[in-house]
């Protein structure tokens, strides 16, 4: 199973992707959704001890795939890697250099059909190079 | 004065990430931060007629700058833009083919320091080219 996991500094920008990327992707036993957006307090910012508690819930045999808005999101999930203490779960926890939304919507997409992580990440890097209009 | 559009599915996704952008570019005597999320009763979806209804709000001398999510938002704001009438409000009118959220971010940051839109396009796809994670 493969986990998209959407890191935002705004919960209703993470919910809203999540919702999106649900309808096209729905098979819950194939992939997961997992909007972490949001402070604390449900205001702007990102929270890194949430965004631990989702890499946590990566199970074995599943990966969680990690797509971040801008700056500090980042700098959050990076957090939250580096106080994962069990290295096993570490490889199973993937940082993907692709838009957010666009990138995730792709990944959600093609894992539905996959379990392989390299091929979903692979298909939301792509995303970076489609042209949007003519 | 810059107007950026978010033209997403989701209107919680384009509200979260209007208020994310706003956050940095304050300045509204400057910039506008457009939401254009959701169907018209506000499920999952696009509606050219909104997307138009914001075209027209674009006054002399300012400019419309277009981001979408993906596929049918796309053509939703193509055929919004296909629907103007007036020849001097489409040259105002432009699509920036950029990823949303890191797009307009960028977009609406630059927006606060200049009000020439090809400037203000450039510094949003470059966003296209940035790197999140090392």
């Amino acid at each position: 199973m493969i986990r998209v996991l959407l890191v935002s500094h705004s919960k209703a920008l993470a919910a809203g992707l999540a919702d999106m990327i649900r309808q096209m992707a729905s098979d819950e036993s194939m992939v997961e959704i997992v909007p972490v957006g949001g402070a604390e307090d449900g205001s702007l910012g990102t929270d890194p001890m949430r965004v631990l508690e989702e890499f946590n819930k990566t199970k074995a045999g599943d990966y969680s795939l990690v797509f971040c808005d801008i700056g500090s999101s980042i700098m959050s999930a990076e957090s939250a890697y580096d106080m994962i203490e069990d290295e096993e779960l570490k490889k199973r926890i993937r940082f993907v250099d692709a838009p957010l939304v666009e990138g995730a919507f792709a990944a959600g997409v093609v894992a539905t059909t996959t379990s392989d992580p390299d091929e979903v990440i692979e298909q939301a890097l792509d995303s970076k190079s489609q042209k949007k209009f003519e």
